[in-house]
């Protein structure tokens, strides 16, 4: 068992579980992602090996669904292991950001990562042009782009490597594609265990195990009652999810933020991502006492690699913390978890807990890949298209227009 | 001027606008944040010349209010110029986080600060306890807190030093009082520039400047529509503002996220940071598609330090590309800022966006005053008690029990 997940609210629909269940065993033909658990990953593997070992960092220049994953994983694992490399995401047009990035990096040990689905995305050819432009040299460059693109033909005329996109892969479900998983390899993480993880819930879900029925039971409950409370929040009791939640924010607010599909409505799910006990001083008061629109997710860790212990140390005048005395952090912070669980539950928010063993590979690869199987679910039951997102194009267009008219 | 502010939306409401302007007024009297920008600084300038030169990181050891303000001045700051001194921030009881943390400083060169008002609280005396432990030295350490605190006579008694509060001044206000202005002085950050940005914009609001009817029609048409635009968007155009966000979520959140005065309902503003453009690539798409429940409010800093430009390279099968070339990138990321302005426009969906001049102290302690101000103007309005967080007591009950339980 790679998680665990209690649901504090009750909810008895078994038809609408079960057309739920349908509609994903049939949406599963055609959509990309659901396939990635059981990939092949010797490709990747050997493309790894072509990377020699006195590149020490591997600079990904891609936005959204192309950095995202990648960092919510890296950032998971980093602080309890040394890596075998470091990675970088340049995803941004500041100017700051960029230089800034670039002061950190030795240009000679780096090796770049251009992601790009379409092959066009502005943010990330501007950042290419520019960086290219300091290191002028086609083997210090991977692309991953679809089959057939200009990109790919870009590429292939430069001479440098070039990995595919999976068919039907979004780029905010492909965090177990190429996408992901060659800037993970690459840096030392175990991309295969990471996958283990994935296809182990996936097993859970789709094969009767104690995923299916809650998994189900949630998605039905967020969707029965999406008018209410429709704000989704994910209270994360360590600091190492800070990223997964950044990239939760995109995987539920771009597939589930949409036009329904048959009739005249906007709905919308909006994802918060928050991090305990440092957000308990922040936002913890406004879904205490705040309007009732909130669900809250809360995730814990119950197992934290390389604990500390606080001193038994009597501070005169301040003897009231002596309780702490002796108590390990990782005890304390799930204390800190359970108590604003036990204090929201009072106020009657609906509420579930996630619980997973240990910062690993298997246990964020099954945690991301429950929220996929989540929001397939979601999205079907709120009749959207879980997958496109028309409503970002209108922007993109306007940019275009304002670019052109420059020259 | 220091900032501009240009709203998209109408409203003609005179006499709610001179209802809430009167009430801050009178609120002026008791709310001690208004006055901090006319502080004299010359004790917190004093002190920093005790520190001695050889230390070179600052750690703060302080959660929410204790560290969100100075936090976000330092992130906005810091990639812009060589600072002094380091900060650091100590804000979490996750065991992975403190080690780390500690493993990127020499304790030998580092000075800690510990913010606390009440002194007692659970996350900051945990960490303090465990780094005592480590240094065991009072003077490597200052206290802030309230005068009379058990804190403070604990510091009095190691022989530590101790530096006030000032009062009537909740945390999620206190940026500019010692709690933000000590750890920024010793970084090096210019904090009488800081003031005089705040102090511009509270005269500019107070004595009937461009500043007032702006924020008064702002705050209006918020707590005016608060039930339909209950979420409160920042889309933040610089990386620079990405911990401002942070620090934005907790004073919107913690302080009109409440009971109301005087009915049985809960109320409650919603924020959510978002920086562009890296977020039209993840919450965009919910902007324009998803429910009818959010607001937005553009950032734009107008003139990037040390820009840098798109390089004339046109890539084979990438033509499409070339209009991008010879720009710079600050005109980039602005003109991204206005496309996503004019799509969302087009959704009507209600928008304003504050330009500033560019990163510096006065134009970040002008914004941040703004902020403070609209908090207060809407707490006004939709009759909560802006100042205190009744909400978060509960949790903390229920963690001394279990605490108490274990001994």
């Amino acid at each position: 068992m790679l998680m665990k997940n209690k649901l504090y609210f009750k909810l008895k629909n078994k038809k609408i579980q079960e057309i739920a269940f349908s509609a994903i065993c049939e949406e599963q033909k055609n959509i990309g992602y659901y396939a990635l658990p059981e990939q092949n990953i010797t490709p990747i593997l050997e493309y790894c090996k072509t990377i020699p070992e006195r590149i020490k960092n591997i600079a990904v220049i891609g936005i959204g669904g192309s950095s995202l994953g990648a960092k919510a994983i890296y950032e998971f694992i980093k602080p309890t292991r040394k890596l075998q490399r470091k990675l970088y995401f340049f995803e941004s047009t500041d100017p700051i950001n960029i230089t800034t990035l670039l002061s950190k990096i030795d240009l000679e040990k780096t090796h770049f990562l251009i992601i790009s689905k379409s092959g066009t995305t502005v943010e990330t050819f501007s950042i290419y042009k520019y960086i290219y432009s300091l290191k002028n040299d086609s083997k210090s460059y991977t692309f991953i782009t679809d089959p057939g693109s200009p990109l790919e033909k870009y590429a292939h005329k430069i001479g440098a490597s070039i990995l595919d996109l999976p068919n039907n892969v979004g780029g905010r479900f492909s965090v177990l594609s190429t996408v992901g998983l060659v800037p993970l390899a690459l840096s030392g993480i175990d991309i295969q265990a990471l996958l283990y993880g994935a296809n182990t819930l996936k097993k859970s879900f789709f094969g009767a195990g104690y995923m299916q029925d809650t998994l189900l039971k949630k998605a039905v409950f967020y969707a029965q009652n999406h008018a209410q409370y429709h704000i989704n929040c994910i209270f994360a009791y360590s600091e190492t999810l800070k990223y997964f939640c950044e990239w939760y924010v995109q995987l539920w607010g771009e597939s589930l933020g949409k036009k329904q599909r048959h009739s005249a409505f906007n709905v919308g799910l909006t994802p918060i991502g928050l991090i305990g006990p440092k957000d308990q001083h922040s936002f913890l008061q406004l879904l205490m006492e705040g309007t009732r629109d909130k669900s809250v997710t809360f995730i814990k860790i119950e197992d934290f690699q390389d604990d500390i212990v606080i001193p038994d140390i009597s501070l005169p005048h301040l003897e009231s913390l002596d309780s702490l005395n002796n108590l390990p952090f990782s005890k304390l912070i799930n204390m800190q978890c359970d108590s604003v669980i036990k204090a929201l539950l009072e106020e009657e928010i609906p509420l579930d807990s996630i619980s997973i063993s240990k910062v690993n590979e298997g246990n964020i690869g099954a945690l991301m890949y429950y929220y996929e199987l989540l929001t397939s679910l979601v999205g079907e039951l709120i009749d959207v298209n879980t997958y496109d997102q028309p409503g970002v194009e209108a922007g993109k267009i306007i940019l275009k227009k304002k670019l052109n008219s420059l020259s």
